[in-house]
């Protein structure tokens, strides 16, 4: 991967850097974000790391991740420059309106629009978190242990540790290289995967009662009031889209989130070839191949409807 | 990892070998074996694989693995020498009382007695694969992409996809070659880890609806109607058990399947220092610190009654 000569330029050049990553984060945005500001305070920058919606709990192992703000210091605007990171519109970033003095945008996901003075987009790449790694070495900035612990969690979760079609020869090299700099495969995945709060698994528990199964789609949800019930909290239904892609005849899992009345967030994970981008884009999201999202305004019988009939669609123009 | 000079002159001398490997086998047992195999095969030598118990549906995925015998031809045993591969005993492997020309053991167990003309045992290897990996390597053998897939699914199963405190640079380096080589990341995570029927997947959803937590102990259960009503099957429920310990605060996991009227068998589960199979002796049970079982007669309220009392005797006798 060739990191760009404008984007390792404007790093040197500059010297004040607001790094801000997508609303509802997750590793990758998290690891990368924190392992793109230490390597840059290492070389005697100065940055801010923002995230609207701040770090959730079951993510706060990341070293540096309780440097993230969830609130941008007033008149830093127009001082800073904006790498917006793992995402690609100053929406996504939640810091749209602001007039910062130059922005760039670092991401491996598809484009949703033509935002920033300097753009190094790499759909690629199975992780920012790899375009970060790619970046620190041009940079020649050196690989903490906490660095790579970040960009060896950013990494993981991205690829399913190394279970999906992403899992590529230099996707391990580059972890193997972050193992020999510090990462603990073993506690990272022991944080990603084994330390559920007693609400999350109950909450995990009923929506897996929710189950439905058609045309080789599995659909489940969860419920304001079952959060309520299992006091569990809105980001501990990160992940639990994957659990119906243990099923063999499974080719396409939704997981429905309820926001508010008649609105719900939709996941969608897929299986091979087919592209469930392409059906979250019709609903006005986006995402990857076997991964992607969207929001919905309909009560759930009727979002399910509407959901599974276009999916049939798509699995059968995929047959064709 | 350095091949013995023995194993690699034994093996170039020799034509004949039969290689076995243990009983109720798995990916790194079997795809070892078919990787050594099809090695020795393509330097000309004439190998006969062996399983006992033969290859278990889930694992047919495995290129080659149909070529695994549950029987020894008669009055082979003389002629052919027997390589004992990812177990070390002739017991373990099924093949005790007969009389091979030499008797060869490559192994990552710990070692249960000294069997072996020569013997290649590396308890800190993560896989039988990653020896086997070193060895056609060493013997100068092109690994196929049926090769590549085989030792890619043994470490993969044996380093829990790279989740264990096994997983090092060497694995992720050596898994990076495999994929080169022709090993498919995500369709090998798919058949180990993907392959579940609907009928396993709807038990598990309604087993999961019967948890109940008290002291760090994670209950759940399958009655005979939970069976009829989804129709699973009885081997259906193998690791069940596990998917409580996601919770952070669950030291130890119980998984109750219903054998009849009064009469359950009970799988136990336990992180870290916590030694459940102490707490199955008490019950005429064995296993493992972290993995243990055994039966009981009495109904389910009074089985987990009894059973939650002793666990928690010892973990209280554990914190003092």
């Amino acid at each position: 991967m060739k990191v760009p000569d404008k984007i390792l330029a404007f790093l040197k050049e500059e010297d004040n850097f607001l790094i801000a990553t997508h609303v509802d984060p997750e590793p990758d945005a998290l690891g990368s974000s924190v392992a793109l500001s230490t390597g840059l305070e290492r070389l005697g920058k100065n940055t801010i790391l923002f995230d609207k919606d701040g770090v959730p709990d079951i993510y706060r192992f990341l070293p540096g991740s309780e440097k993230f703000r969830t609130a941008i210091p007033s008149s830093k605007d127009s001082f800073f420059s904006v790498i917006l990171l793992d995402c690609n519109t100053p929406e996504r970033a939640g810091v749209n309106g602001l007039d910062f003095r130059y922005s760039v945008v670092i991401d491996h996901h598809e484009t949703e629009k033509e935002f920033g003075d300097i753009r190094w987009v790499e759909p690629r790449a199975a992780a920012t978190g790899i375009m970060v790694y790619y970046l620190l070495k041009e940079l020649g900035t050196e690989i903490t242990d906490d660095i790579a612990t970040n960009l060896y969690s950013a990494i993981a979760i991205d690829t399913g540790t190394f279970r999906y079609s992403n899992t590529t020869a230099d996707v391990l090299r580059i972890c193997a290289d972050l193992i020999e700099s510090g990462a603990n495969p073993a506690f990272i995945s022991q944080n990603l995967y084994e330390t559920w709060s007693e609400q999350r698994f109950l909450l995990l528990c009923i929506a897996l009662g929710t189950l439905q199964i058609r045309d080789s789609v599995a659909v489940i949800h969860a419920t304001k009031e079952m959060f309520e019930k299992t006091r569990a909290k809105p980001e501990d239904t990160e992940n639990f889209v994957s659990f119906p892609r243990m099923m063999k005849d499974v080719k396409v899992s939704v997981f429905l989130k309820e926001l508010g009345e008649n609105y719900w967030k939709v996941s969608l994970r897929s299986k091979g070839d087919i592209n469930v981008a392409t059906i979250a884009t019709i609903f006005g999201g986006g995402g990857h191949k076997n991964a992607a999202g969207f929001e919905i305004k309909e009560s759930l019988e009727s979002a399910k409807e509407t959901l599974l009939k276009k999916i049939s669609q798509h699995l059968y123009s995929f047959r064709k």
